[in-house]
């Protein structure tokens, strides 16, 4: 972490400097340099450049012309106005591919490759001097990390777009290769243009994954082919209802912005809403009352009908996805639910079978039909340390109840996504949502503020031999209390900093890195993501000056 | 007591009745009523009707319209269709006054008289039998309040306005004449658009004070006549700045919708904004070091000429309001900035006075220079409790530091806001904004849920002669960390808790409060403001089956 501590020291003085997540390596010069008025994004020697390239390059182009961001200093740029007046202009930045392959891959095609397999390192070049800036990468998907990166470097003041840090020489590429936010889309719905604009904000802090928790018991708002009766009867209603185009739409939109989408039905729990329309498959559909049956009803996992019934609607709902993953879920099982469901209890007893082990042969049928699309299972943790289930070894294993559960899960040889709701849950801390709450607090109290999220070590208590098991992480949003209303505040700019834990690495220091999460929060607003503010404007103009210590 | 307890049992039972705030006295039925095509609200006997008045029908009507709110059940009223297509139809609402004045005060002029003379009581009665409906009032502002109650009657389904449980008898008047919300415009700058969103959405609710905490330390967003160096000096920038015009817009939008704006400029302290433009009258500018300077600067208070001229800064903002009242502060005063300012220890010396009574002098001054305006001054709860200065006996007192400090206000006579901040705060609970703090917490953690601010008692450790010096109160948004892009999810439906309670009183059962809850955060969404969900849609839809207890 040497590296980037003598980042942050020279940071603390430079307020200017607000490329979010910082790159791996990157040094940088003091000389004005501004684009010019026909500045231009080429690209050289691509062939046949798929059309997610030229879109990206086309908004890139929008963005530099558009984001009209003030640099975040007292006088907004005003003083460096004779600097910017007499530097030097660029005209092109060129984007080229080390490789010569004859096929270029798509960012599509780069964004929803296995985890081991995605290439999304870049190297930026940027002269002082005008002459032409370079981007390279191995990868169109690295490219376009490389463009965002490139459209993080302008500020703007009078008409012109500057900085004042030329040349940068940046050779960057991720610490982790999963990089996430979740949105569940059940507890309250979201049309799907909130979720392309999180998918555009997602992308300019290079999230590269969209956990879309779709449905659970409170609706099922996914037309899966094959199962309409799903969502025409559990979703909340005609509207508020993913088509399979609507799915295409939103796959499509994220792949060509480097995100792969990873759906979750979650099984068995979290499925009342499948009993408004396939009663016979759940157990104990009403929750009520509230203290036995949270979260349930559940699918009977011991009823053949059942098992099979689940399989063809995960590997269905699948097939409107290119991720290479696909979550089945595995949280938060209520036995109490099974013990008072008297069909399970007999079928249990009539297959001589534990709950365990029914559940462990309901998920290995789910599991292998799904491998059998191509789609390799990510669960919940307690798939893993609750309910001992046989997981094949490529499965992804979510850790949420608590980080320490890590070494649990990667001693057994699992790769991990970090999901840690004491640092990632951006749903905690608003009071709780359970009516006739006199307290009205949360179960998940405090609010996760995003110095927590920001102090977050993803290889705490693992040994060197076991951090390739760490696959990286992610911020999630449970609706319970949200809706479209609030879903920019309560994500952004929080999200961003496990971006940047999993980008950059972990152990950055907060009071370095808040002028850059000023930075990328003004700029979410200036392109009409309502990122909150973190500090009266006061402060966030005069980095240092609200610091406790300062 | 006993009538909301009877409601809140009926309520439970009959999730589409969704007043908010609950009326005092109500009665109501079983019988469908549809709005007529051609439903008409019209004036009887309003010699002159004032424009305000008519203009208040037209947005009633309009929001009669245009609501299109579905009544929060399973089906949204689609097992109601049958019994509203043969239901009676309302074809008019008709409005008149109780007392036959030759002039009529128009709702503008109510809304802004002193709190002992503000009439905001109406009768509301709706037949069942589609005859006429009829709002009595003694004053427009009591028709507005009316207005608002009927709003908030219809369902719409298939283009049918209707209501399940007409007739309605409503005597209603409000428990307390003063029901706040406090916004602060100074750590960062809201644009006139978004105060007058936020002044409609008080006025739905019935709020019928805007406390506005214009200008701070951090910045000083006024145009005050006779003193533009404070605005252009003291602004973020150019654009963040409120024009005497601006506030005209503000505060004559305000008096047409019944609300009052009482302006504060906080003195002496948080003023080195003033700095910018004015250094000779601020002690310690620079809030450096945090710890020992926060809050800081500050008005130089045992300075004549500071003296002088913080009673014309004052006198002369308060030109621009129409409100019988005037914020002039007094919180948090840093006695540590006024010890190492060497001139103020000077002049103390000089003048042979300790700090508090160059504090009561300097606010004496102000006071004695706004009453001669005929503004009434409104202060912080330091002034009397931790510096005493003496007070006129009409000045209002907020106590935000704790309710408990309640007691001692009153025991000296003085007329209370409450403004408690572990009730009321809506900044609380999100981290903290001072930078450089690792765990990010605030100093007033945790989140003030809903359901603790409904659970407020006004009336707690007072002796009944002493209850008719709370005057009501108030949530508050500070803004360190808030800005257009929260403004509406921070503060809805959360503000309109203490509407309810310092409208309807205390004591209502937060289980039963909450379908109404729902409904009016709803309403709010169809009118464009962003009020948060507060659970599933499912539970929404399903009053109770989310109850903790159920």
């Amino acid at each position: 972490m040497h590296t980037l501590a003598v980042l942050a020291l020279f940071l603390s003085l430079s307020p200017a400097f607000a490329l979010w997540p910082l790159p791996r390596q990157i040094s940088k010069g003091t000389t004005a340099l501004k684009l010019s008025p026909g500045f231009n994004i080429k690209l050289s020697g691509i062939r046949n450049a798929p059309k997610d390239l030229t879109d990206a390059v086309a908004r890139s182009s929008n963005y530099l012309r558009n984001d009209k961001l003030q640099a975040l200093v007292v006088d907004r740029g005003a003083s460096s106005a004779q600097r910017v007046a007499s530097a030097k202009s660029l005209k092109t930045l060129t984007l080229s591919l080390t490789s010569s392959a004859k096929t270029v891959k798509s960012i599509s095609e780069d964004a929803v490759l296995p985890l081991e397999s995605r290439v999304e390192g870049y190297t930026l070049i940027i002269p002082a001097d005008g002459s032409e800036a370079t981007l390279t990468a191995n990868s169109t998907l690295g490219l376009f990390r490389g463009l965002t990166t490139f459209e993080q470097v302008w500020y703007e003041w009078n008409g012109n777009s500057y900085t004042l840090e030329a040349p940068f020489n940046i050779e960057d590429s991720p610490a982790y290769p999963y990089r996430g936010f979740m949105l569940d889309t059940a507890r309250n719905y979201f049309p799907v243009s909130d979720i392309k604009r999180t998918l555009d904000a997602m992308s300019w802090v290079k999230i590269n994954t969209l956990h879309w928790h779709i449905v659970d018991s409170q609706s099922f708002p996914l037309q899966v082919p094959g199962f309409l009766e799903l969502s025409e009867k559990g979703a909340y209603n005609a509207q508020s209802v993913y088509t399979a185009s609507d799915v295409k739409g939103i796959v499509d939109y994220a792949a060509a912005r480097g995100i792969d989408v990873i759906a979750e039905i979650d099984t068995p729990g979290h499925t009342s809403a499948i009993a408004k329309s396939f009663p016979e498959h759940i157990a104990c559909p009403e929750a009520s009352p509230w203290t036995q049956f949270a979260n349930a009803g559940q699918l009977r996992l011991a009823n053949p009908d059942t098992v099979n019934f689940t399989a063809s609607l995960l590997t269905s709902a699948a097939s409107l996805f290119r991720s290479s993953y696909f979550g089945t879920g595995g949280d938060e099982i209520n036995t109490n639910c099974y013990t008072q469901d008297n069909q399970t209890q007999a079928e249990l007893a009539a297959q001589g079978k534990t709950l365990d082990q029914a559940l462990d042969e309901f998920t290995q049928v789910s599991h292998k039909a799904l491998k059998a699309v191509g789609k390799t299972a990510m669960v919940w943790e307690e798939m893993l340390l609750v309910h001992p289930v046989n997981l094949a070894n490529d499965t992804l294993v979510m850790v949420w109840i608590s980080p320490a559960n890590v070494a649990s899960v990667v001693q057994k040889g699992y790769k991990v996504i970090h999901a840690a709701n004491d640092y990632f849950y951006l749903d905690c801390g608003h009071g709780g949502w359970v009516g006739q709450n006199v307290l009205g607090n949360s179960w998940c109290d405090p609010f996760k503020t995003w110095q927590k999220a920001y102090s977050f070590d993803p290889l705490a208590n693992l040994t060197s031999d076991q951090y390739h098991l760490v696959q990286g992480g992610q911020h999630l949003l449970w609706t319970e209390q949200s809706s479209p209303a609030n879903l920019d505040s309560i994500v952004w700019p929080r999200a961003a900093t496990s971006a940047e834990v999993f980008w950059s690495g972990p152990g950055g220091d907060v009071g370095a890195a808040l002028p850059r999460l000023h930075d990328i929060a003004y700029r979410f607003n200036q392109r009409g993501v309502q990122a909150i503010a973190l500090q009266p404007e006061w402060c966030a103009l005069r980095p240092g000056a609200c610091d406790l210590n300062a």
